[in-house]
Formats: C-alpha cells, sequence, structure tokens
C-alpha cells in the first residue's frame, strides 16, 4: 500500500508521467508473468519455452496495465491484480499465437521476431496458445494469488473474461473478420467484429480491475463506459495506424490489413472520419471517468495515447 | 434430489444396470450440452455449427459420467454437477478437434465421421476448439449453474481443472507424447505422457463431482485414489484395444498408434503384461472405494468397464 500511495501522490503533486507510469506497471507485470510461467527446467522444456518466447517478445502490456489502473483508480494496491495482468497477457499472446498461423493469418513476423510456429512449428505453436489460455484461466482461480478476495468476486470475474474471449466475444469477432476478408461489409458488421475482437478483453480488463480492486458499484459503473468507448477507440486508432504508421515501429507489415481486404474503419469511414470517431470515443471515455477523480488520471493519460499514439 | 433418491434405491435393490446408467446419464449431458451451448441462430453460426459438430459427434460421454457418479458416490444430484460435467467434454472435445489437425496428428476420421477440420476448415477448426476450452470455464465459473455451491469449492474446482488440463497437465502429456513419436522411450516417460494426457483429466473429473457434491475429507481421499487408479487402467487398455479392436467398433484406424511408433504400454511391456496391469489397477480403483458403500456401486461398474470394454 505504501509504493501505492507515494504513486499517487506524485501523481497529485506533477502532470503525470504516463511513460514512467506504462514502464513501472508493465516492469510488475513481467516479473510477475516470470514468477507464474512455468520455466524452461519444467517438463515439457520445449512448450514451456514456446509460452514464455512469445509472452514476452516486447508486448506493451496494455491489457494488464489496464487491469492495474482500473485498480487504481478505485484506490487498490497494483498487488492485488497482478495475477489476473498476468492472465489477461496470456489470453492475448494465446489469441496472437493462433492468429499468426498459417491456416489463419499466416504471418511470419510479428514485432519483428518470427512467429512462434516459425521457431516452434506449428503443432507446437497450436499447444502452446491452448496451454497460455488453459493457464491464464488457472491462475485467475489461483488460491494464492486470490488471497484476501471474495471468491464470489473472482468467480464473477473469470466468467466476465471467459465470457468475452470466448465464441460470442474475441473468438467470434476472429470468426467474422476471417470471413469478411476480401469482402463488402457493412458497418453493423464492422461494429460487431471490433467490438468482439478487441473491445471485449479491453473491457473485461477494466471490469476485472475494478471488481477485484472493490470499487464501488457506481465506481464500476463509470469505468464500464470507459472501458467501452476507450476499446473501440482503440481498435479504430489500430486501424489508421496499420495504414499511416510506420513499419518499423510497428514491426508488423504496414498495409497488411488492406492488402487482405480486411475491414477497417478507415476502409468504410475514410481516414478523416475514422480519426474524428476516435477521438470522440476519446473524449467519452475521460468524461466518463469524472466521478473517480485524481486516481483515474492514469486512464484519462491512457485514454489520449491510445488515440494519439504512432505505433 | 426425488429423482436421484429413486435411483439409488434401485440400484441397492437390484444388481446396477452399467449400460442403463451410462446411458441415462450420458442423456444428461447430452440435453445440458445443447442447453448450454449457443446455437447455429448465435452469431457467428459457421464457428457453433463447429463447436456442436464435434461435441455431438457420438462421445460416450466417460469424464462427465465420472463427474456424475462421483457426486452421486458422495450423495449429490447429478444436477448439482452438469454444468461441470458439460464442461469437461467441452475440453475433451476441444483437444480432440485439436489432436486432429494436420499440424498434429493429421486424421481425417473420429468416430467414424468426417474430423473438424476436414468439415469446416482448418482456421475454425482451430477456432472451435478455442472457444470450446473458453466456453468450459465461463460455465464452471457460471453463477446460474453454481447456485447453491460454495464459491471457493467452485474456484478449487476451476483451478484444479485447469491444472490437469495445462502444460503441466494434458497439453503437455500430448507434446512430450508427440516427441516420443518414433523414438524409443523408458517407461517413466510413458508414464508421464499417459498420466497427463489421459490421467489427469480423469483424476480431475473425479474430483471435481466429489467436491461439488459435497463430499466429506475421507470420501474425497478414496475417489482420489479411485481416480488415479482407474485412469491409468483405462489408458492402458485404450492402448491395448488399439492393437487388438475392431475397426468398425473404434471407428478409427486400428493400429494407428503402433504406425506412428507412439509410445503404449504393450508396445513397452507386451500384450499379456498391459492387460495384468490394467487389471491390477481396476482392483485397486474398486478397493478403493470402500469407505463409499453402495453408493459408488456406478464407479465400481465403470472401474470393470472400462478394462473389459472392447470399443
Amino acid at each position: 500500500m505504501t509504493t501505492m500511495t507515494t504513486t499517487m501522490m506524485m501523481m497529485m503533486n506533477d502532470a503525470l508521467d504516463l511513460k514512467s507510469y506504462l514502464r513501472e506497471r508493465a516492469a510488475l507485470v513481467d516479473a510477475a508473468l516470470d514468477r507464474w510461467l512455468p520455466g524452461s527446467t519444467a517438463m515439457p522444456a520445449r512448450l514451456h519455452d514456446a509460452m514464455r518466447y512469445s509472452v514476452f517478445a516486447g508486448g506493451k502490456r496494455l491489457r494488464p496495465v489496464l487491469i492495474i489502473a482500473a485498480c487504481e483508480a478505485v484506490g487498490g494496491a497494483p498487488e492485488r491484480v497482478l495475477h489476473a495482468a498476468c492472465a489477461m497477457e496470456m489470453i492475448h499472446t494465446y489469441s496472437l499465437i493462433h492468429d499468426d498461423l498459417p491456416a489463419m493469418d499466416d504471418d511470419d513476423f510479428r514485432r519483428g521476431r518470427p512467429t512462434n510456429h516459425k521457431v516452434y512449428g506449428e503443432a507446437n505453436a497450436i499447444l502452446a496458445g491452448d496451454a497460455l489460455l488453459t493457464e491464464a484461466f488457472r491462475l485467475l482461480a489461483d488460491p494464492g494469488a486470490n488471497a484476501g478476495i471474495d471468491p464470489a468476486v473472482t468467480l464473477k470475474v473469470i466468467e466476465t473474461v471467459a465470457r468475452c474471449a470466448g465464441s460470442q466475444g474475441m473468438v467470434g469477432g476472429q470468426v467474422v473478420d476471417m470471413e469478411s476478408e476480401g469482402k463488402p461489409i457493412d458497418f453493423a458488421t464492422l461494429q460487431y467484429i471490433h467490438t468482439r475482437k478487441t473491445g471485449a478483453l479491453f473491457l473485461a480488463s477494466i471490469q476485472s480491475g475494478a471488481w477485484l480492486g472493490g470499487g464501488s458499484a457506481e465506481q464500476v459503473a463509470a469505468l464500464t463506459r470507459y472501458g467501452e468507448t476507450a476499446g473501440l477507440a482503440f481498435q479504430i486508432a489500430d486501424d489508421i495506424l496499420d495504414i499511416v504508421g510506420d513499419q518499423q515501429e510497428l514491426g508488423k507489415d504496414v498495409g497488411s490489413d488492406q492488402a487482405r481486404g480486411k475491414a477497417t474503419y478507415p476502409a468504410l469511414l475514410g481516414l478523416g472520419e475514422a480519426r474524428r470517431r476516435a477521438e470522440e470515443l476519446r473524449d467519452l471515455a475521460i468524461a466518463a471517468l469524472e466521478p473517480l477523480g485524481g486516481n483515474a488520471e492514469p486512464l484519462r493519460a491512457i485514454a489520449r495515447y491510445i488515440v494519439d499514439r504512432t505505433s
């Protein structure tokens, strides 16, 4: 609690340094991931190597940081949600490993490094993804990690994360996205894909942080509005970056979504209108945080960062 | 409760009719799976079709029945564990879909029908497996399904199922199994594979049923011993069936494990010794149930069936 309070006070005194905040929280997540993921000494070594290869591939840890920031926004310490933060990153990583497979997007590179199946082979990549998804749920239910948390709250988190990651959440979004490749799609389908493929786990991260942090009903409602709007802003900004981003900064092929004829906001609305929507959603997200006061400053900065980032 | 008591009384009066027991319990599971799995009207239809195709492909529902039988052995009603039974079948089904993929075992048929990826394509098969695994955990945490169950017990079930299905459980066993193909392996490695690939979820089923059914520490300990021994007997019997079974009854290629140079008990110990071990384990499993009395009669019959079955 001491660390948290000090950090919070620093935020009140100075303008929030988002880069430091993101770096510090990501470091907490990385250390926890290293602690919780079985090492290469645990059999089967190759599987655990494959899992760690993609988990430690230089991701920004956005979703874990969202969980921590939502927890802090309701006055909870980061340590209270580290297991959930790691679980969310494992789910995100599993989805990237499976999306990159030859049968799916068939990507050879991710964040500038060869994709999992290029290094470990397809079978191991499929199984590493399966194991990360499974380990995420084990960690969410881990008795040690949940010490001091009401088991009913933990169950609510597990049910929500699973719902948002499953056939009517992230996986469903991925299926409709694949089905829509190279076809003209309407705005409703685009929204369906974005809400589920990215938005669902974005929102689940925010809500999990709020619940595990002990947020009140009013606080959870405010954070839910934030999660819905900022999550969509994030996806629109991602679509825009795919068109205008710099290849080196993104570490993937720029324009790759376009090349595949994938449904994107800029493709459907035009670049200017897409940008305007992202900014509007960013402002709505920030406005939603009003009842939370200074503790929500990191989430406000994250909403700005999401829309204004260049990578 | 009335249904359960009537069934139990029938068991006490007559010798247990295992076929009827298995059929009745499997019917409960099938009806619950149909209720809980999203239908083809739920978007994305093709994903839900793919999930249902493999879930309703004529499996024996052994793991779900184990959960129900363990629950009944400690005096609980089947209805109390139907969600866990369905979750376990979803996990089992996801593992079959992924195992059958071209990058893994590359099987075209399963239970006499084309495998999932042959019907729905590789990408959808991968995602249908992912969605089933995810939905299993959602169902395990489902608030409606867990009404009247201590949330701490539900969390213990989730943690155990995830541990037994993950990188040091079922997935780990599959990786070591793949790595061992066509290589001479020692007995310790064979045991590692069997304990994890099949044994882990077998045991998790028994323990989940015992916990959710409200079993005492003594009852859970007895059922744990049963789960360990009967689970291994099941895998040895499966290995034996692969050699001597009838192709039509099994619905898969007989001798396919042998053809791949897969590690099996008969290959390592000889057919006679493998059979002797399976029978010994069956007897140990039945002996472990002693403290449970008549309520455990279905589990005794299942242990006999596992070893004596021909398909």
